[in-house]
């Protein structure tokens, strides 16, 4: 269910907060007691929603959510958003003592992890404008989108066992790699390590081997959406990517936000996409709007600054490929799924080079260094923290996803 | 531990069987009495090692097996190995009673599963000759190898989920295709259904995320090998896998042979691979020889026939990259590994036509058909069975890895 905008908490909520009431993220913590749990957030407040549980204040019913958020129905999960809204609401204050206050936590007491457990991981390649700069770059002589990009969704299989939450070091990776005139390729450290501004989003619910998720019901097996950044070693990409794609450029390292945005809550942000021309085949024509409207900013905080800069501003919108679209595509085959499986966007550029969402498109290969605070960077160096933030602005409140973070450490 | 050639067994073993007592695959089933257990064969009885457990013959500390195979540690699956043998060899036979017969199943009691649960699975591209048909058929104005071949085993993550055991119809996939002279795609069955002859090893451990995996203890963390059948998609794959590579093409369907043969049983087979020049790096660089003499073969069954044919024949140690190399070059980067990972070859082909592991390449591109049994075939049809089959040769036994049989379901 969405929340409307009108309603209010009385737990405090600071302006421009990412967690108003509408928000109600899927977390998952451990808690002061030790004990992990589902948890989600009001302003800087976590409500460990197993000990809701303990304390009588959930349905029977949904008590199973402590197995895991997708241990619940899409209805039961409704269910749970609407019983958070009312026991939190600011009409319920006058039973806040009642509301058991010790199911209530500042931020900092706890430990955030991914918020499921990650069977399978799928990247796509659905941002137009970073499929299209690539293509300029690496292919100058061909068109910059390869004849496919618009009849499916371009994608490839990830590493599960490699996506950390937000705020997990990122230790700089060692590959082959070898430069144009040299010849014979090194192993070392990665020269050319990279960020990629993305989303995902987190089954639900799977589908059974040999039967396809049709794109009418391709959202009812979401559970909602996090940040993710695809790090990636450029160098060794380069050298090893051909003929079967990327491989160790990439699976050393994904940092996905902590919390988990129902589609629920992003329901006043969808807007249309980017026309699809040539027109889609059917199995991917879907009949209802399928793209959301979140802010997505990037900010690079150099080794040794105190502070953070901008790198770059997108928008979710850009994508050329909905989520709807990419998993009705990535199950057209019958490739069985699970609960938990993540789906990340490909890189979110936007059309301008203050809209590119990797350090190779910023920077142009290298080519064009920039400067962060008196530093100068091509691609990342050690000790150098990114961190990705992303919301959607409703009339007064936004929902926000938290932050992706991560920092670079020494090979 | 390896048995020695001179071992027999009390269980009567078929002459020609690939499961002598010097084998003692590793796999897991569903007994007759509802519950699953570990297992393993001489001849064709199955050896419920769970039970083994329930009635004394196993020392206590192995009672862990029950949970899986990569429970115990290699010290106590050599363990393992040298009480089964003193259980079941022929000196054995007068206690024979009291080593519990009710433990003992024939073949046809069990249902065999999967012999481990497989969290991820990644697929190599180590078969030269393979590698070079390839290279040939669609790069023809090329060297048929591209230039990092020879210096890291090429691969890919593929899809962990579709990996079944055999036995298990597969279901010819849909998918987007495009012929050449079209001007769109359209979407239906595969008209381009095949086979690829691998081998696989399964991870008896892991490694820590940015731990790599050093060459000279990669073997330690290898529990065994199988055989590995990746379906593929060839129209599927042509139009899809430009840039990030094989996707739904290759996803729909991946068998494994239900017997994982451990490295002490294969121990007596182990062969100097192909040359390797030039030189590798240091860090995939072996002091002991990895590869194995593996004979393999390939029989299709059309349908409607009664019999199957020979397709092919080939031999593991036709690969150019070692099983070492693969785990060490995979994990370099730090990628997290856990047990039961599958780690698939690629394609064996081997220098000859009659050796090609795939239809692909002993059709070349369908360009060539070829007649099994009067039917014409150039890739697979429905209702075909098509079954590996691998064994190394000893002196007066071998040790073999039974089959990966799947038959084409319609779409």
């Amino acid at each position: 269910m969405t929340i409307p905008s009108s309603i209010t908490s009385w737990i405090p909520v600071p302006e421009s907060s990412d967690f108003p009431i509408q928000n109600l993220p899927m977390g998952w913590a451990t808690l002061p007691s030790g004990f992990s749990s589902p948890v989600t957030r009001i302003g800087d407040t976590i409500v460990a929603v197993g000990d809701l549980v303990n304390h009588g204040l959930l349905p029977p019913e949904l008590a199973k959510v402590r197995a895991g958020w997708t241990a619940l129905t899409k209805a039961e999960l409704a269910q749970l958003r609407e019983t958070l809204m009312n026991l939190y609401r600011s009409e319920s204050e006058p039973y806040a003592e009642l509301i058991q206050i010790e199911t209530l936590l500042p931020l900092d007491q706890v430990i955030l992890h991914t918020p499921v457990s990650i069977p399978a991981f799928v990247d796509f390649y659905s941002g137009i404008h970073h499929a299209s700069n690539v293509g300029k770059m690496f292919r100058p002589d061909q068109p910059p989108l390869l004849p496919n990009y618009r009849h499916l969704p371009v994608g490839y299989n990830g590493r599960a066992s490699s996506v950390v939450v937000s705020g997990t070091p990122i230790r700089r990776p060692k590959g082959q790699t070898k430069a144009p005139n040299d010849e014979n390729p090194t192993f070392g450290p990665t020269k050319e390590m990279d960020f990629e501004l993305e989303v995902g989003f987190f089954l639900h619910s799977g589908n059974a081997m040999g039967e396809p998720i049709e794109i009418e019901l391709a959202e009812e097996h979401i559970l909602g959406i996090v940040l993710v950044n695809d790090w990636s070693a450029r160098d060794v990409q380069r050298w090893e990517y051909q003929p079967l794609g990327p491989f160790l450029a990439k699976s050393f390292g994904t940092t996905v936000s902590p919390w988990v945005i129902a589609l629920d809550a992003l329901e006043p942000f969808r807007v249309s996409g980017p026309d699809q021309e040539p027109a889609v085949l059917p199995h991917l024509k879907a009949s209802t709007v399928g793209h959301f409207d979140i802010q997505l900013e990037v900010s690079l905080q150099p080794n040794g600054s105190e502070e953070a800069s901008l790198l770059c501003q997108s928008n979710t919108k850009h994508l050329y490929w909905s989520f709807s679209q990419q998993l009705a595509h990535q199950t057209s085959n019958g490739t069985p799924t699970e609960a938990g499986d993540l789906y990340a966007s490909g890189t979110i550029s936007g059309p301008d080079e203050g809209s590119y969402g990797s350090m190779l498109e910023l920077t142009w290969k290298g080519t064009k260094p920039i400067t962060i605070q008196g530093q100068t960077r091509t691609f990342l160096e050690d000790g150098d923290t990114l961190t990705l933030r992303g919301f959607a602005q409703g009339d007064g409140y936004r929902i926000g996803f938290g932050e992706a973070s991560g920092t670079v450490l020494p090979a």
